[in-house]
């Protein structure tokens, strides 16, 4: 039986705080305004540029908030099972502030990534296995060790961490005085999406977009609580959660106004038309919520102002020319 | 016997002229801040993301900017010699417009990069040999048909159109506030820098950093005029100005602080650098202005405050991955 609605975990307070913890830490990353025929789509658009964050991508700011909300960090620092875009953050953030890192990472997580966490002086641990097994290992440590576990995504400090994206936005907006409507936000586990939505708790639509090979948010809408899913697909290293955060979902459940799919040829050729036209390097999630207003998955009403955010940059920059 | 000194060929005014043409036209490109030691740099700086610019460079300012205060077009269109960020600058522009445009280009130029301007629309002349036969035949194109030659950097259209990056930078830093000193700029045939050193008019430092092998402005000050200079080196195919031009000397000589030089090695550390840290894909050129910081080639006073125009993106993005 799907749980009762509760309310949401991340108050835009919490976000409020949370951006007084990153400031310094963290970049205010731009916006660059697009009309509609340069990259052919149905509206201009304003580009949240969030891949120019510190080691590309968004997840430094709920790492970062995750840990100067914990208070005092043990010696055994932090811990972190994560081969992508988690664990780089995690270890960026240990460096930052002084702390030793020490990051799981499955065996099928390509060496590339691994190197870029151990060159920002993290400890990794490859781990045989998928995901689960590097996150099962991490927990092991976690209780041998008491390190603070910092969660990808299923933690309200998390959540609210990724939430400073909006309230950045905002602002930025609002000083250049212009209006938007919508958001449109790339999904996974769901953390970055329930930020957004914790932010403008309905003031704006906030539209996530999943690869139609892992939309762990999409099945949690249709059952009425977080389910197992399958994942696959060219996106699945940043966005291929088995399932929604309980965290997540006490917000996404309120505040997230659609949710749609998008195929990973769209991926694709959102991220060649992000190079062709741009000459910017975004991963497939990154480019994931900029694919679903280019391929017609996302059709804006008349006079509907959007932002999409372009969250992610790691990839190896010869998979995305045209 | 070295020119007397004559006044500046372009004039603030010209540029908040250009401005109101290009207006629409032409993206605002973002800024970016920078703490000194997100990059190993001596100091915190602020980067204007000009490689963001259509067609990855600054260059259709000053080409839309020649071709709007051209008056009426002829049917023959739009002429111009280059393989490269100028020759795809001038397709889109004719594009934009809806103008023909006739691209001659060096048979020494990359396939890559003639099918660029291919695709923009324009008619791809390739000419035997380097640039200097490039622009001969596209001189006499122009003579036979009477079409409009757009010249890569020595027209004061053309840096005019240049110079409204520094205007708009001017405006962006104003609206948030921030004071700087000084601004970092990569050096070709001298239409960018003098663009820039117009619309300060010496209100700012405006520093033009050259490659060791093609240093034409430098050459220039130590002549007291224009002189011709060999070319070589990793950044030639954007900043390997055989001689500076005698639009950009007129400001040049006056409005330009410094001048300084940076290795091959340099220019490759800052492109790594860029992708390493910030997933910016820079070309050559388009990190010469940031390596000279990072080199140390120049070192700022106390307390200078500096803004880094990264102002082109066109190669290949295997070239950047450290």
């Amino acid at each position: 039986m799907p749980t009762p609605a509760i309310a949401p975990a991340v108050t835009p307070a919490a976000i409020d705080s949370a951006a007084v913890r990153l400031a310094g830490h963290i970049r205010v990353t731009p916006l660059l305004d697009i009309a509609a025929s340069e990259l052919g789509l149905p509206v201009d658009v304003v580009l949240k540029l969030e891949l120019l964050q510190h080691v590309g991508s968004f997840k430094p700011r709920g790492a970062f908030n995750r840990v100067l909300a914990a208070g005092p960090i043990p010696d055994a620092g932090l811990v972190a099972a994560s081969g992508g875009n988690h664990g780089a953050a995690v270890a960026f953030v240990a460096r930052s502030l002084g702390h030793r890192a020490e990051v799981f990472v499955p065996s099928s997580s390509p060496a590339m990534k691994r190197d870029r966490i151990a060159s920002l002086g993290a400890t990794v641990h490859v781990v045989e296995g998928l995901y689960d097994d590097a996150q099962a290992a991490a927990s092991a440590h976690q209780l041998n060790t008491g390190a603070l576990a910092v969660h990808p995504y299923d933690h309200p400090d998390v959540v609210a961490g990724q939430g400073t994206v909006a309230r950045e936005l905002e602002l930025q907006m609002a000083a250049r005085g212009s209006e938007f409507d919508t958001v449109l936000v790339a999904s996974g586990g769901g953390g970055f999406t329930a930020g957004q939505a914790a932010w403008f708790a309905g003031r704006k639509r906030v539209v996530a977009v999943e690869p139609e090979t892992s939309q762990c948010l999409r099945a949690a809408r249709s059952a009425g609580e977080p389910v197992d899913v399958s994942v696959s697909g060219v996106a699945a290293d940043s966005l291929g959660a088995k399932k929604l955060g309980s965290v997540a979902w006490t917000i996404v459940e309120h505040f997230v106004a659609d949710a749609i799919t998008v195929s990973d040829d769209d991926i694709r050729a959102a991220q060649r038309l992000l190079w062709d036209r741009l000459r910017l390097v975004a991963e497939p999630g990154g480019a994931t919520a900029l694919a679903a207003l280019h391929s017609g998955a996302y059709i804006p009403s008349p006079g509907e102002r959007i932002v999409v955010v372009v969250c992610g940059s790691n990839c190896d920059p010869t998979t995305v020319v045209a």
